[in-house]
């Protein structure tokens, strides 16, 4: 699958495309499109702010115009902050996400296009596009275009990454079985009985109930749930030892 | 609800520091804490980067160990670019924003720590923490702390986030009725009809049917429905003043 193009739009600091250029690699984006920029090209600033993604620098592409830069794109989304009295679909970066990766899975040629520090994008730059894109903010917002583009190029990679949620290094255990927890239960148990400790009797069930839950709600892996048995039999034998001196 | 504070362990460039308070009050964060930063403090760099965001920079406390600076929250999740010999639960940034939301909700106070640029997290500090954050990237990853503290915020933003996914800017038209379109569809199809374009006869409902689905694929406003029926009269009207010159 193809991933979007970048297109930046008038951009005036060297400093930004070398952000962008890292950002989009951060996210596995490789092609990038300047139109009209403002600034001399190749630039020191944007090498320098690149590191490590100078390959995109070194193959991006320069139009004067941006019908000449749209023109192979079949699906182009525009970011812009501000209200445009233009009647065009405004996506989450979520939602253009999911829309840029539904559309690349079908062979279609996608671009996102950012315009420049100060003035954005011209309302004839956006009549060749097929939508909009509004990066929600605080209502203080001073996002940078390397920063639009880190969000955009972050979406477009989460749109596709199978992570769970949230999860357990694995390699550091598997959760523990039942069987394994009631033999710690049980472990425990009898040597907080021997202790006196569950008392008294009529309360020793509830007690039991609560210490289970408490267990049973960390999540032990098996070796956790061994090593907690380890150290009741080495809290008891240092007991016995203490009574014996 | 508090958002979470975000707590910077080890930072060692003020630009970093400027970047993240930049960062943290685009999404709405404020509560900034620094654990033994390695520069110089109050740092002339930070207040550059930080443009807008010096009310945040003035109020950040500084700790000299993360102890007391984690010491009054109640959950603290760290963001670690490494896999860690520690078992902790592995958030996604979005996973995370959710957990925090939820326990802001509640009146849990939060906190985001990060790591030093070059060290990141210690041992000792991820070992207090409630679980960590790992941010998806690409295989070259070189996200910078205040490129990590943007992301977590945005997620922080967007978890409570009701913007619709896609929406149509709603101050320049509702979409357009049925009974709107009907009589678009009407108004063309007779002048259509007019004009013997809707020809031969045994095709005239497929090409009817082509048509409408067409105009209802672009999901017109009710203003630009009546700009289409004005630009049909104005195309027939011009027609004839063709014929008859």
């Amino acid at each position: 699958m193809t991933p979007p193009a970048v297109i930046l739009s008038h951009t005036q600091m060297g400093e930004n495309v070398g952000s962008a250029a890292r950002a989009m690699k951060n996210f596995g984006l490789s092609e990038l499109i300047l139109i009209a920029p403002m600034m001399e090209w190749p630039n020191d600033r944007a090498q320098i702010l690149a590191s490590g993604s100078a390959d995109i620098l070194a193959n991006a592409r320069i139009y004067q115009t941006a019908e000449e830069a749209l023109a192979p794109f079949q699906l182009v989304l525009a970011t812009t902050a501000r209200d445009r009295d233009v009647v065009k679909q405004v996506h989450t970066p979520a939602a253009a996400a999911a829309r840029l990766r539904q559309a690349a899975a079908e062979g279609v040629r996608t671009a996102l296009l950012f315009g420049g520090e100060r003035a954005g994008l011209g309302n004839d730059e956006l009549s060749i596009c097929d939508g909009v894109i509004t990066i929600p903010t605080s209502e203080f917002s001073s996002l940078n275009l390397g920063q639009a583009v880190l969000l955009l190029g972050y979406e477009w990679l989460k749109a596709a990454d199978t992570t769970p949620a949230v999860r357990i290094r694995s390699h550091l255990g598997v959760p523990a079985t039942r069987g394994d927890l009631v033999d710690l239960f049980e472990h425990l148990e009898r040597e907080l009985d021997a202790a006196n400790y569950l008392f008294p009797p009529e309360k020793r069930e509830t007690m039991v109930r609560n210490i289970r839950a408490m267990i049973l709600r960390s999540g032990l892996t098996d070796q956790q749930a061994r090593t907690i048995r380890g150290m009741i039999v080495a809290l008891v034998r240092n007991k016995y030892r203490g009574h014996k001196t």
